[in-house]
């Protein structure tokens, strides 16, 4: 890296599941939302669509957003339990293996009754379980949002090749957890988690059940949180952080802890905000104010708005057109001047047509000195694909900011 | 390979460092120059953007060539000094290590005074330090240019992970030469190399510092070349000729001894030319002569011209639109009825308004029979954005120059 060159800040503003597929009108939302100030950064940018892992694979947010960042997901991706984890700031080690967890209810012969314990959780149940201890594996478990928990194991020869407990669906009973790799002593790890994972969803079980908090509950005719489903187990091992990779400070803005995990994995400042949901709820204000604070520390913001994404999940076409235009007016039009460059992409495409993710490509737009506008005028899905940025990967998107900031390392001479 | 298929000849014209950023109103240089035959070309061809790496990954004018010479340069890079040394005309086996190196000046305390000796080298300086030998091994030592040099060692147990001696500043003192990797077994041989180069240095001084030449530069008034740095160790490994991977024999006019050194380590044949200099006052006419005569033994031919380059580095917007006229109205319109396909692109931009090597992607033109035109009428990185190659890579050219000139391998049946 040369010295004395100036250097430039960046935003990158993810909006989750913002990508769709033309459907009421033949419009996608993005064309339908009123977003002059969208229009107005693709206009004074380059334009483009990124295909966030390859053409037609479905990213999940948390493999989406490793690649984003810079990280090649089939190398950095360590398993969804490890960014639960991290995003409810349980304080993983070396091969420590996480799991996301539920609070679920099941009648007794273990079958589920709600995979989501009607939505309601427990600090004081969380605490019941907290702490446990099994075949010399130490448990760490916290309840997040609602019904949503994240479990730690903490000991020796763990592995994150087990099969899931959450069954997702009401009416089946509550799976075993088995290996996913049984080959020679590869299996050894995996068969004593496995073993560890089941001795404790049935604990979770016996302690839970006639606890006084579900006691109360039943009382007032709510599901009690009687078991602990888990599932996404991931593997901790540390990577690089990307202030090591790029070079630079990085400052991250979320709601959910999913996102917020992902940043502390990447080495990443998490930037508390409050009145920020992962909901439509969320107060776009406190955002922005966190994102142009967080400048004065770090050279990369990463802003991410989750709304997007639940509202192509709920199949809510008008609610994601209101909530683009939101985010355009509240959020957008508040950063333009930011005197960083801007990058305003996808995690990936949530069409309101299929109400999944899907594979289609994200738009994604670059703003700021030097960039080769490209005369696209509309920032979307169809006007995206004429731009000057042509067609990339979201693992190329970091390569392209650091460079437009000034933090380059030449390969070669 | 299919018998009695006509195969048609390839010339590919890399102008150094052209691609840019818009800088003055709002235009690159490309975009301001005056190219009526650039742009004839692009009318009847097939236009696109280059990533001559991958997206935003900034590449040196070295590995450059290599991805677009069709060898990814992950694969066959052998460091920089392996090109400097074949550019020089020095003979390596398998085993040396080759590095750049330069006639540089410093006080008796060992402080740089000019890491360039005032710029001025001497053949017989140069034979003083040729064939020493340390450590059981011989060290060959020419001059090249001004006071550019380039060194090999020729011995057993040599390593090229060495770090540089050549501090890249004025005022400090010579840096030691150290392992760049020490695990292990796997730092016997850098050790013993960088002991080689140190010692190297220090007996450079020895020799030089009271060398007649120097006493009569000092006399005169000049800054003695009294000592040699060293700096990008490179590691000879022979790699598959052009001719063994497409088919067709090669030519390579170039006035800079890299790329005459990268087109030697592809089995290339170099053709010497009058009057080419790689700088702006280079013989245009000679190369074009050149290339029209190489086309007589050669199926593909790659005329290189640097100077646009230069311009890039020392941000000289008015020069580099000069020089870009100029090629096209002295080179371009003389190649355009060679009857072979032609491709026109860059190694890598580098934009005046950074003057540096930049990520952004490079324009590329292919013109011959049965392109499919694309309606683009301007080859500029804005105008290429829209073309029928759409974002290529480095690596990608020459597959796609070999199936248009009839050396296919078909890759299946």
């Amino acid at each position: 890296m040369k010295k004395n060159k100036a250097k430039a800040k960046a935003l990158l503003l993810i909006c989750d599941g913002l990508g769709d597929r033309p459907s009421i009108e033949g419009k996608t939302p993005l064309q339908a939302a009123n977003t002059p100030y969208l229009d107005e950064i693709s206009k004074e940018g380059i334009n483009g669509l990124m295909d966030v892992i390859s053409p037609g694979i479905v990213p999940g947010s948390d493999t989406a957003h490793l690649a984003i960042l810079g990280y090649d997901p089939y190398k950095y991706y360590p398993g969804r339990g490890v960014f639960e984890a991290l995003g409810a700031d349980m304080e993983l080690c070396e091969g420590d293996v996480a799991f996301r967890a539920n609070f679920a209810t099941v009648d007794d012969k273990m079958r589920i009754i709600d995979r989501r314990a009607g939505r309601k959780g427990s600090k004081d149940l969380a605490e019941a379980l907290n702490g446990l201890e099994i075949d010399h594996t130490k448990i760490m478990f916290t309840n997040t949002t609602e019904h949503r928990c994240a479990l730690v194991l903490k000991g020796e020869n763990l592995s994150n090749a087990v099969s899931d407990v959450d069954t997702h669906e009401a009416g089946s009973e509550v799976k075993k957890c088995v290996p996913l790799k049984l080959e020679l002593e590869e299996g050894e790890k995996e068969l004593k988690t496995a073993n560890i994972v089941n001795e404790f969803v049935r604990q979770s079980y016996d302690i839970l059940n006639e606890h006084p908090v579900n006691k109360e509950r039943r009382r007032r005719g709510e599901l009690p949180a009687n078991i602990i489903l888990l599932r996404g187990a991931g593997s901790y091992e540390e990577v690089p952080a990307m202030k090591e990779r790029f070079g630079f400070g990085a400052a991250c803005i979320a709601g959910a802890s999913l996102y917020k995990g992902v940043a502390k994995y990447l080495g990443m400042d998490v930037v508390p905000v409050e009145g920020v949901t992962g909901r439509a709820d969320t107060n776009l204000n406190n955002k922005v104010e966190a994102a142009l604070h967080a400048f004065e520390k770090h050279d990369f913001v990463f802003l991410h708005v989750k709304a997007t994404d639940s509202m192509g999940h709920d199949g809510d076409f008008e609610g994601k057109v209101d909530m683009i235009s939101r985010i355009d007016k509240e959020l957008v039009a508040r950063i333009m001047d930011v005197g960083a460059y801007i990058a305003i992409t996808a995690d990936h495409s949530t069409p309101v047509s299929i109400k999944r993710h899907s594979g289609d490509p994200v738009p994604i737009v670059i703003n700021g000195e030097g960039v080769r506008k490209d005369g696209i005028t509309k920032f979307d899905e169809i006007s995206a694909a004429s731009g000057g940025l042509g067609r990339i990967r979201g693992v190329d998107l970091m390569p392209i900011l650091s460079d437009f900031m000034g933090y380059y390392k030449m390969f070669g001479t």
